[in-house]
């Protein structure tokens, strides 16, 4: 009888996603009734993808959650919760830089809005070291960085990179 | 329609419950459909209350929260999930040394079972500095603790020193 | 009769000053005969607010603090303190990242003069989160930054965000 | 004219004092009007040297500083302080973990008793790696501490060393 | 033609030996020509083993790496490592506070013994969670600890347990 | 008889060269058998310095040791390391915010090629502070930094820095 409808929000640039934040999307999916991974839309900062690529990436990487669904914002991160009325935020940690700036982010957000909780879970073990701009830089120096992304993100980005060349 | 039955498990020896482990325990039952505070009864390690002080003192901490349940459990936390089929850990994090330990814990767990979820929550910063061991040795060196602590642990601690004095 | 004229340097870009700033300021003047603010006049740094408008804001921010002057320096901070003669140097601990800057800012810093000596102070916990860069950041994407900044400051940079909207 | 009389209090156990314990009072002499050298006297933790011998070591280590006192004190140090009516606390910062648990206690103090102000100093880089434990494990394994502690320390555990094999 | 003949020590009180030590050990005697693990003999120290047993356990869990001798020592390590004229000291790095504690202990070294030089390693990443104390925990918890030791600590540990409930 | 010829490759884009890195580049040499200085030559990156100048520096400053060789590559580590056929990488560990760096890192390397070993040494403590980028910063505020980096460095920077201002 007692059930919950809990929705949980994974923001980010996701500039590209990888196997580190699917991995962090399939168990929050697994945890909360429905997920929504919300991609930033800044103006002023420099991505290597455009937000229509960063959606569709992400969509094809998560096709297989059935509870998860990918959206946009600008702006800030406690006022696109306040409009979309769902204040459960999942980030994960990964390291211990990780945790100084998340903790820091996670206490201003909560000032801003104090209903915004935020959730940290771990990713497996394997994806400690790897982050979007790890697998950018190994493939600015033209490393195999297939193992590292899921497999739309890896079609795109050659695209991406050997048109570069060009 | 697509609503979960979720339980999740705060362990710890709470010897005694703290107002920050109360924070977190209301933090959990709000997004979770269960919570199960379970109390680790250790043979070796000494304790200031007995199981029995601490189930109870937790029992009255947390009588206002309706989904919230007080258990005790013996052995490896990894084999009591296993038991009650409840993999979903819940863990405050409070500063820096506390994520390393609670990492490490969170990492052993999954080995020992690839099924436990570690879920880390933060609680109001009011807490940051707050543990069993400090509100203990204030409480040693006849310090006010009132403040700290929930109510009817008060009431028992207080009635601990009183007697030890005898 | 044994009392001292002692002098601490606070120096910072102060761009802008944040109430965590002010807070620090404020616990300095009461454990020292002077503060001098020392806000950084660096032409490679690229700033929101200009050297002038980062003095005025500051000075109408400590204008009830009797024993806090605000000054400006451009070079080295070690060349500035022989210049005027005055050693200690005031810095704010809010967290860990802070804690390794700073550790290593401060043996720098001995090592260009074994006179200076740097002395930490934590602000209040409810500042742990709080930075220049962040208030900006909130600025930029059209949150509410009033709770974060003295007032003269807030004043000046709703008329900076504004200016920049036209 | 603006001169003041601050009083600055050091806590500690000393057990033994070390090289690193008299560089923080002598820096911290030079910036307050007095210090006050602060030995707990704790009947519960076990000490290699008792407190009149830690006094007495510590009376002999700062003989030089004219405006040092030592005194002793039991319970908690935010009630100390009161009864002295000093809430300036010195810590010596030396190293990261020492950061986390000063700070814990820096926060807990001030929750004690809003007046506490904990002020945090940086020993000479010597002395990073120096602690009361650390002289006390190279002595107990017949190692040579000379040049960690004070002359007067270094003679009383010698003596003391000696007799323990006796 | 520009060949060296270099020794490590790997210092430790291995009670019991890990998989992470045998790792550590490893790849020290691929890098170096002689490894020395060398076991802590301290009397004042409580261990689950006693010294025979560890070195009888590390002797057979060690026994397929041909450079690779097992001694004990007992007193401060920098002695130890001058009567053996040896000073690579091999320390493993898991996680953050191993470093604090490892940083420590290596700047104390150097400062006994200039010539002491430590040279940490990184364990496979699989064995970022495990240390002895880990292990011996699990065992009394009745916990299945087979993947986390090699076979001979397994046998002795399995046979030190059952003798317990005895 | 059991000697061994070890490879030591120690990368870095030594922009410029500090005494820090000639002191690990020392301490290597007397461990390995040979040392790869390698400078990374990345067209991406702004450097002070230009591969070619940054090469002739740091050859003179490891002039007079001879088992060090310097050598450039561009691209990742791993395919570097991979075409030399050497896979022993040394880091220098100063504190706290390297070793995350240098952990995360060497996690990625040994994901990339199973048989990279990060090898970290520990820098005199005098040099827990220096960093090229540090150097910079005081040349660049007109500070004196003849004491942070070698001869050879400290010449090629007054000049680039007198010509600056030409």
């Amino acid at each position: 009888m007692n059930k919950k409808k809990t929705v949980a929000v994974y923001p980010g640039s996701f500039d590209p996603p990888t196997n580190g934040h699917i991995d962090i999307i399939s168990r929050t999916s697994n945890i909360f009734s429905e997920v929504i991974v919300a991609i930033t839309h800044n103006y002023n900062k420099k991505h290597l993808f455009c937000l229509e690529d960063r959606i569709e990436m992400m969509k094809q990487s998560v096709s297989n959650m059935k509870n998860v669904r990918v959206q946009s914002f600008s702006g800030l991160l406690a006022y696109y919760l306040q409009k979309i009325n769902s204040f459960y935020v999942i980030r994960g940690l990964r390291a211990l830089s990780d945790f100084e700036y998340e903790f820091q982010m996670a206490l201003m957000n909560r000032k801003l809005n104090s209903k915004i909780e935020t959730i940290f879970l771990m990713p497996d073990q394997e994806y400690t070291f790897l982050s979007s701009s790890m697998v950018k830089e190994i493939a600015a120096l033209n490393g195999d960085f297939k193992k590292f992304v899921p497999k739309p993100v890896y079609k795109k980005m050659l695209l991406k990179m050997s048109k570069k060349v060009d």
